[in-house]
């Protein structure tokens, strides 16, 4: 186990995103400061209200949900609806949000925060695209040397969903993402070559489901959907759960196995746009700031997640 | 005449920018909300400096200044030092600044203004790269339909000058460019084929020499290095003023003929990166938001400066 | 007039590639040693047929053609069918060709010209795309410094007219054309900022009704088909019939004024693909290989052509 | 063992294409119609006379040598003289060549070749730049239908070496294998990720001094050098003898296991310019004509090789 980390979560929840949530809010290795929000799996509008039901399921609304950017800097909008439903978070019954959103924006929190903290407090984890950090780091250029890392869920070295070489998050908004591989932050990528390892077998909702809980039935409702979603479109037999990945590196970085490479987006290629280009042809320089994600403890892992919904459900049977 | 505009000015002075903030402040069609600074002839500590220098040579330290971005969205940082000089205003002794910046930062002062008037209210005239107008997009995408128009000095449908085909101001921030070029406000680009004509002859300065004031010597310093600027550089004979064309558009439209057409900024060519490509080979659509400049009423145009300048030196003999 | 020219007509048959070989073969400034074809206006088998059936019509079945390049070196066929019609040559009776086409190939042809020629002794004029040239410049780079000059019909440094910046016969292959553009080959470029000043008018069309003849009223079939294709695509009223000005420009270079400017072909722009690229900012250097044709003389242009055809038919009828 | 495949071999020697050579011509499973030369690992020249040394070293000065490009269809030449060396070919002493080189031009050698044998009969097999094999198809595109299969030493799926994701021989004319991945052949990429299996370890060199020939020795002086340059440039401990694991894989395919996946060339990438682009997201389509070598069986390759020097040594003594 690690020191406890402080975070903001930056998402746009998608099935994943509300695991990563969960596992956040959890688990005591984190100490999570608030959820920003980015048009990404849905529209900004429908991710937002997700967020805020995952926290009412987790009987957490007192988490604020800052909603930030609705579009890419530069591409139109694209959404993973094949993979998230209409709601973005299709399969379960979906809680009205108890608290308003929070102010100010997003980009605007992420800005406040880092700002506001002392240097090397704040972890940036981003389980969407990085248009949020990325206007961020435009804007208040200081934020980048007070930031401790930078934890990217997105990009992969060997993988690719949306294209043969580029995964979801990254094509929506490779500018975005450009920025923020490019800025002197550290920047550790969990990209698909370590969550395509994180598969929610049946033998990991049976678990969850002797939990006996609201949110355990929630979490299983959200694979269900997730794994047929999966099989249809990308051939996977159990759902890759691909955004607790980044929380779990946080919490216990034995859990994720790392190689410093440097990486760059590639924003030009007909056939590479959004490509994170890994360089391992010799051992990364002493101040490479960039580390890619790739092996998973699946068993640690999944132990966990399973322990974090078990422990949101007591605290919550306690009200 | 038109009516009277309301306008921020985002600018990076910048010899040709301290001669658009002249007209601004000294022509009764224009109200000056205040300026915001980008980074662009020379950093955003300088211009930003250099702004509130012109200000008080102005005698309009009233006039609030915002510092925006300090750097491209995606570029590295590039300076027209050649052209402007080591302190981006070479040629006169400026000023110190009499009142500090303003706050909020340039892009939330853009968005402020633009959500706190009336939808059609107010008029943004960018003289510099386009980063605060991006991001300002991006963060409130609900300006785009309130602001009444953009009026860029950028680009050239014929005409280079970074390179062949690319003008500075696009050519330091493409991206943001591009963000600003393809959103659905009116914009009318006032590029190197409209301010190519606007040139600062021996005669102009004769004519503000007249006025024997401070402010006209100020004129008449910052032209005399930008001559010599432009012959060592760009083989002029006399500088082109290129940043008050966008005002004085705004002050008399008939001084400033535009066509329609379609623009859109290339991103990704070899030699054309940073190009704004207009098409010309049919009627514009009647729903193009796009105009282009292409011919100056020179004589009108330097009767608008000069006298903007005789305005501003009379009001400041007075105090 | 200048002296007599040696030349290689490379095209793709076509309305005004049929006038460029009229113009070829009707004035003694000229000396045609063969037609290469390519792909382009319409497929290499149209077009080759086409070019054969304009060797009848004008009395010279004696030319040989050989056949080329069936398609650009890395984009798809594409042809311009609305402007010249399913045959590539609508609106006239084609003649059977009365010889078979020539061997080797238009490539090997030109490869074995050029260096069985004394050097300097050879010029290419190019009215299609540059597939064959750019072939045998790879083939035999020997070649290069043996041709006497490359003149080309394609391109524009003001104009497109297949994209908003990129004219079809550079379009159709830019990589061929980048090839041809960048050997150190003297190169005229004449592209459409030349060849829509060559109109052909309802007065020439009335000039070459009175000569009388069948080659005369195939002139004049031809170009009611292209004023109607133009009208309908591009908006023209009379057609622009860009080839023959290559050929013009070598019988009398003061019909067809021209500017040196270095060139280069974009090949990787979203938006400015195939674009043609000149460099107007300074003073082309002394060692500067290329030249673009800027005005014509339409009146002399047109008694070139008109006197051609009376040639041919003159000619024709002593047989 | 498989049926006796006839190749013509398209080579840039180069220290593998050496031992291509030798296992092409100490195989009975091969018959080699003639070698093809491509500037490449050296200049044309320098790989050309390359080629004639070794078919003298092997005792086989009768095949021919046709030499080909000698540039990149777009890309300047650029040579791999930090692993090859000056010649080429260093590290050992060159004989002579005892024969002139072939006519005619490689690329026609190709097409004569091909349309002069029975549809099928034909492999080409590529260890240099593509340029040939492009120009080939372009030329008579008829080739294309009648070739066998086309197997390319170039690329990777997950490694680089020029570049963190593009091979030499495709990165430096990315066009030319653009058009030989696009043709309708099928094609078998042995690339990065099969080649650097192929390592030229001590034992192999053992084995081949035990062999006690003159071939052996220029064996052992090529490795000799090789292991050097890969020690020093790319980090290697025993350098990866890339060619002739192609022709390995037409002697015996168990030896290279193979995938089908879909591969395109990036053209137009800033970091993956020249990358071979393979999709595994999904079982390739029954109809895909492009495979991937992904594992090699060292000992039986090695067996190979070292038995081919073994064979040609013999030939040799017996004269």
């Amino acid at each position: 186990m690690a020191e406890q980390r402080t975070i903001i979560l930056d998402c746009d929840p998608g099935h994943d995103d509300a695991v990563a949530i969960m596992l956040a809010l959890g688990n005591p290795g984190i100490e999570l400061l608030g959820l920003t929000t980015v048009g990404g799996n849905q529209t900004l509008e429908k991710v937002t209200r997700n967020a805020q039901s995952v926290l009412v399921m987790c009987g957490r609304d007192d988490v604020p949900v800052h909603p930030g950017a609705s579009r890419p800097l530069l591409r139109p909008v694209e959404v993973a609806e094949g993979i998230h439903g209409d709601s973005g978070l299709d399969g379960v019954e979906l809680p009205e949000p108890t608290r308003p959103v929070a102010s100010p924006h997003g980009v605007q929190f992420i800005v406040d925060t880092v700002m506001g903290a002392e240097p090397g407090a704040i972890t940036l984890v981003a389980t969407g695209p990085l248009t949020n950090l990325a206007l961020a780091a435009r804007l208040e250029p200081r934020i980048v040397e007070r930031v401790r890392e930078v934890v990217v869920m997105g990009g992969g070295y060997h993988e690719g969903n949306w294209t043969a070489v580029a995964e979801f998050n990254i094509w929506v908004d490779p500018e975005a993402a450009s920025i923020v591989f490019d800025e002197e932050w550290p920047l550790t990528m969990v990209g698909l070559d370590l969550t395509h390892q994180a598969l929610a077998t049946e033998e990991v909702e049976r678990q969850v489901a002797e939990i006996g809980s609201d949110l355990g039935e929630f979490f299983i409702g959200l694979m269900a959907f997730f794994r047929q979603a999966y099989r249809e479109n990308q051939g996977f037999d159990d759902p890759p759960v691909h955004d607790p990945c980044t929380v779990a590196y946080l919490i216990d970085p034995a859990v994720v196995a790392t190689r410093k490479a440097p990486l760059v987006v590639e924003l030009h290629g007909e056939h590479t746009k959004g490509m994170t280009v890994a360089d391992f042809r010799a051992p990364a320089p002493d101040d490479c700031r960039h580390q890619v994600a790739t092996e998973l403890d699946r068993d640690a892992f999944w132990r966990m997640v399973v322990e974090s919904i078990r422990v949101l459900s007591v605290a919550d049977e306690r009200r």
